[in-house]
């Protein structure tokens, strides 16, 4: 085949099609793709065929978390970029509109976003992409690490819409990978605690393997944490956590959760609490891959799985039919 | 009488009792009361005898909303500060702890707070403070106009926890005496477009007076908001005012309401709101003194009462008494 | 003519050209200009051919505070557009470089700014321009008005680089155009205080026309100001300045004077002071905009000469012809 | 003797005198000091009996970089705090004023500072101390360790000053002890890139046995650090400093240096630099304790030397000794 790609055509129907291998537009990359994670939401549009107002109405490419190797650039292009292993971050904005000339990308409505209905995502063997979203892995990076830039990119932007700061006490819900990225990222923001709950033994067990302090769901609540990076969209847990920070503490909302959810809104007022809501990221690609590279965040003990581009309907059922699955990466 | 006061015995057992005029400490004034505001919270002890885990359990002064003349200071005050009309800012906290340290004195948590359990308040004729939180007036402001630094410094703050900028389009949700001058301060802030919603059309038709656009409860939904400032305590209004701010938008939480109320969640992550709680204010009085003074905010339309000390519990009742009343002011 | 276009060929030797009106490239659309304001940049090309490392070297058209109606519309444009009265935002950056992405897009090395060579600018009758700035001007703004939003935008962009808040006592040293509409923009962010300092009698009654309280230069100095903008680019004044903080003062940058100056260091430290350089701006328009539609901002004192396109050449002039003059905008 | 203690009497009159062990005040503790840094300030007030405004009129003690045991406490401070190592915030400020109410307590007009004219400082057996700025060391800190939290306060103060952010490039100017803390403590913030400039190789190579890379002063400028922190007090290495820093950077002046500086305005303009003075710091000692603790921040490679309280005068002599030292600590 030329251009192996995974289909999603409805529910739970995806399939191996053979595609054009795309040519790189005048400003524009192609990348052979050598890593792509499987995030909840390809496995929430394989399973339910949308996530919200997103429905998937056209056959579509699952898959946002890519990372592989330049091998064709467009003409506005430095030819030498060809070679390169690039992450690919995922969103291209317009580049024009008011969110994104204020810097908040992310909120650009007219954004393309890989997997992201009616945009082909980019589980298959090429992909072609704008070149300044295509970012340079640093030297010693695996394909593998650098996919992996997306979901620290969460974290990254999660640490940042909390203000973690140096010294600061940060409780992580939520043990999956992007809670245990986010925690990883919350230590190299300078955090000098950083505790993970979870209801999950063998999440903590992954949590405490990698240096955290780890807390089991139902104990004892104490007003002991700066900041609250939730992970786990589950309401109980969004309660608690706020009601864990200390006063003037801030709370990053990551986990998606149902419409509405409680908050316990006289402990926000009376200790001038701060929630906040993430969607997405915007300028974390090179400092996703820097904290990859520096060995500050690591991807070992997070991938549990990897199959190749055949195996992408597996991929998608490891959650269901591995419990103790983390993130699975297919390689294309 | 010496020192005529308004003391609480105990659930709607108000009396005028006669008490020692203060002494100052060394680095206290003692102030010739001139305006007290009546707060909902005044009202609320008079009425429950509590707010939440504050507990009336001995004889308490209410009043917490004071201005007046110095009339005596103690060796480490400059003298001449007597005769200065002062508003009097009512929180003096320790100035040692974290919080203080950190300039969030607002979150001391040894704090004594005029009208909280024990520490006693300032409806009555004469009463002590730390000098440097009796502010002084600008010239040509009334003793009333000053007491009403309070109330406006709620304002001031919840404007700072919401970011209010230049520009901005905000939504003031509770057209009580708090929303009315917050959205006052809003404008002083810079704010392009200020909206006042509220159930109340008597309320509403002051806040077009005050030159506010309003917005009747169940008006369709738009996202056209930047800024919400929610001072009605309301869960229906909280939730109202979230779905209303367009991406990036930020909420200060100013009403108190029940101990759990629902927010949207995937608004806020969709949209990255941005939620923060107010708990009284720092720094905000010498802002409020000149906001009043140059007629920034009015209090014109705001206060509907005015009574002597010996009406003070007449003051307590007017809420239920006089349906239209916004607030009053007691005058010993 | 089809196009009246004032070129700069070499120093002193301005031409007026009869160009092709353009036509609008998809996203842009093609302004018919009614009001071009001139600023010291462009006198300082008509007069010396460069501005530091920016050259003049092949004939460029000036002029970069503009104002029109949209008469043309590019394919991607919605054409319910045509017709509208547009403030034209002169520079366009490339929307995707690391400047850009986080919001600094007034850095973006690839913009595109009008009448900086070797880009043309709108001192012409027809002007194409992405649509995106080409901003909305509010019902009832006259085009020269509209054209006042360049320079109203540095004052935005300075107030926003100084951090200005409400209840600051601000100094604007140099009260030329851009300081008097910067010190307008102060008091509109909130400023309690704002005075201009200057040392040219006709400039100083023009500030107190617009309300401000005027120092006359080599006043003594008192550390009694918050904010410092500094808008006219002499040593003298930008030390002087600096010494009138108080401590924890912002100083922001905007008169462009000589490559190096001298700061008090010891003042800097002593009271932490913060010295910000601004460079154009961003995401000011609608913001700029809205101020002179409220008059907040009034151009009335600060335009002080109008004339047509075929005496461009004497507006350029006008600095050392008429020596009270402030501000000329030319009619096309 | 029962409170050795060094006092200096004037210029190079350096005497240890026998004082009385001081009594805590309600507030207060009695530490017995086990480790005090000498500090530049020190030398300076030892060799000219002044800096800049202030002048040793009378005897002082010196040393304000202090740690040791609690052996005595006041009516109002946990008796169990008796027998905990301490390091000594050495500024009490007033705690009312409206920069102590404001968060900024370093800028308090009224604080006293220990080694400050008129303050005693704490180079001697016992001193006492406001129990809150009596900073509990963590366990397993050496009293040596907890003394540094003082000059690492500087760099912390520093690095919040300049906003060094997670993925920063980092440029610190002046290798001796401030600047080797503040580049780790830059480090630990979260910056990818530290390097550091000096004149001196020996301290080039402390630096980099720390772990940075170095720069000889006069290496080519190119602008590829996004915060400068400057240490050295150099009108060279300032400028200089500046020319490195790419748009939007930012610099920390914390080296002392002459009264006036030359700056690079065009440059601060162009690429919008911020420069911030730095002023001791605030809310610090927490956070510097915490990074000594972890090993983020080492002292071994900067302490050169360590002498008893009778050498005190060999300790600010060294300096000038043996070129080769960085920071002496003295044990009382």
């Amino acid at each position: 085949m030329r251009n192996k790609t995974a289909v999603l055509h409805g529910v739970r129907d995806l399939r191996i099609e053979d595609r054009e291998v795309p040519r790189p537009g005048p400003t524009e990359v192609v990348v052979q793709v050598e890593a792509v994670g499987i995030c909840g939401s390809d496995i929430h549009y394989y399973e339910a065929g949308r996530i919200g107002e997103h429905v998937v109405r056209a056959p579509m490419v699952l898959g946002h978390e890519a990372a592989g190797t330049i091998v064709a650039a467009g003409d506005q292009v430095p030819p030498e970029r060809i070679g390169q292993l690039v992450a690919l971050e995922p969103g291209v904005p317009d580049g024009t509109c008011s969110q994104c000339r204020a810097g908040r990308y992310n909120l650009c409505p007219n954004v393309a976003f890989f997997a992201t209905p009616p945009v082909d995502g980019a589980l298959a063997q090429y992909v072609a992409i704008h070149e300044r979203f295509a970012h340079p892995a640093p030297a010693g990076l695996t394909a593998e690490q650098a996919a992996m830039a997306e979901p620290v990119s969460v974290g990254v932007s999660a640490c940042r819409q909390a203000a973690v700061r140096p010294g600061d006490r940060v409780l992580v819900t939520g043990a999956g990978p992007v809670g245990l990225f986010a925690a990883q990222v919350g230590r190299a923001f300078g955090a000098t605690e950083v505790a993970v709950l979870d209801v999950n033994k063998h999440r903590l067990a992954v949590a405490r393997e990698l240096g955290f302090a780890t807390l089991p769901a139902g104990v004892e609540k104490r007003q002991c944490f700066d900041v609250l990076i939730e992970c786990s969209g589950a309401p109980a847990a969004i309660a608690d956590g706020l009601e864990r920070l200390s006063p003037g503490g801030r709370a990053a909302l990551v986990g998606m959760g149902p419409q509405l959810v409680q908050v316990p809104l006289q402990a926000i007022q009376n200790r001038e609490l701060t929630l906040t809501g993430t969607f997405r990221y915007a300028n974390t690609y090179p400092l996703a891959l820097s904290l990859l590279s520096s060995a500050a965040v690591l991807t070992g003990p997070v991938i549990t799985h990897r199959l190749g581009i055949d195996d992408a309907e597996a991929a998608l059922q490891l959650a269901h039919t591995v419990p103790d699955s983390l993130k699975a990466v297919v390689t294309p």
